[in-house]
């Protein structure tokens, strides 16, 4: 959760008199630490957060290749040794942000009770959780897909549907035994998930309420909305 | 609610080839006649349609002045005599997006019983019915939001909080007589006004629901996560 740490050295670096190549990067990995495979040399994952915070701050239009490789301390070069382009770069992102996702409330589900209620509960607290500590990659997920190729876009949102299945799949379940009263599920799957995924976009770590609070209330809101007992 | 009529044949018109200065618009007024004030000329709401169009597509970033310019069938200089930049063309389309929702929320809250079950019902389905109308526009609003410059960045934010106030003081109201049993009042209306306006994202006109028809189960959907009786 030290996503913003030391932001203000780094953001330092961004100004067009900034060296271009510099040996040592000014770029630390946190956040997308998360994101990093056994493959990864500190190289990608140092491209990645630094594409991450600048995507960011200017859109995916309005990042060169040069500002990435200017925040990473590399030379364009290596990224477009590592990614072949910026285009590929974000695709990674995405790909690595919803993986990630994907596996983490895959996990949770996995180690939950039959119970459709915690399920869900536990289903959401994972999300909330996982958009609060990647909350830039999220947003760039969201807000960057038009920028995305068609044949990439497609895998994407294949993934991105496979993880709402999850949601879809314990909703109506809870809605088949009259654990959930809601008489829409389809559409309250969508409100949970669209609520879920849009703390990335004003969570705070310094806001008043910690990662673990926003989680635990957006698992009992989800509960209301699909009309469970939400004590339950 | 005939967005998308005739995107077809517009949309033909955006490769590198086409002529500049055609002499009759491809383009007409449609969602956006929604935006357009006692003062507009008819070129003013074709230079906001094209913009509104062209941005979704493309993003503001990779949106130039000329491809606006084009897809209006004027040239970039009748562009600049009314809006002075493609910045400030933004910046018009988000305040009149968002005082054009705010209107419409207000209008419904006047004319609403004073109920809080009832008068949050009516508030989320006129934001949900605008976010149906406007939505590419609501879109841009957000995902563009980085894009725009300090000064009028607080501006629209402003207006925001003030749109957002009227559903925290409905449910404040709720709770505060009873009538919403929720313990997060505040997240609540996070979560309200979250999935409501990401309707824009999902909603298709050819979609399996009609726009009053999401508008009448997101009502309901808000009332059960407040925790109000849904039936009310």
């Amino acid at each position: 959760m030290d996503d913003d740490a030391g932001a203000g050295p780094r953001r330092a670096s961004r100004g067009r008199g900034t060296p271009a190549h510099r040996t040592t990067a000014d770029v630390t990995p946190t956040s997308s630490d998360a994101l990093s495979r056994p493959t990864d040399t500190p190289g990608t994952r140092i491209l990645i957060s630094a594409a991450v915070e600048t995507m960011s701050e200017k859109g995916y239009n309005g990042t060169s290749v040069r500002d990435i490789a200017d925040r990473a301390g590399m030379s364009p070069a290596v990224l477009y040794h590592y990614f072949g382009s910026k285009h590929d770069l974000l695709v990674a992102i995405m790909h690595r942000t919803i993986d990630h996702l994907t596996e983490r409330c895959e996990a949770v589900l996995a180690g939950a009770p039959p119970d459709p209620a915690r399920r869900l509960r536990r289903l959401v607290r994972e999300h909330v959780l996982v958009h609060t500590e990647l909350r830039r990659e999220a947003v760039l997920g969201v807000g960057e897909m038009h920028s995305i190729e068609q044949r990439e876009r497609a895998l994407l949102i294949a993934k991105r549907d496979r993880h709402e299945r999850m949601f879809h799949r314990v909703v109506n379940d809870g809605a088949a035994c009259g654990a959930f009263g809601t008489p829409y599920p389809s559409e309250a799957v969508r409100g949970i998930l669209t609520m879920a995924t849009g703390v990335s976009v004003w969570f705070r770590e310094d806001g008043p309420l910690t990662a673990a609070e926003v989680a635990e209330r957006f698992g009992r809101l989800a509960l209301a909305l699909v009309e469970a007992d939400p004590g339950a």
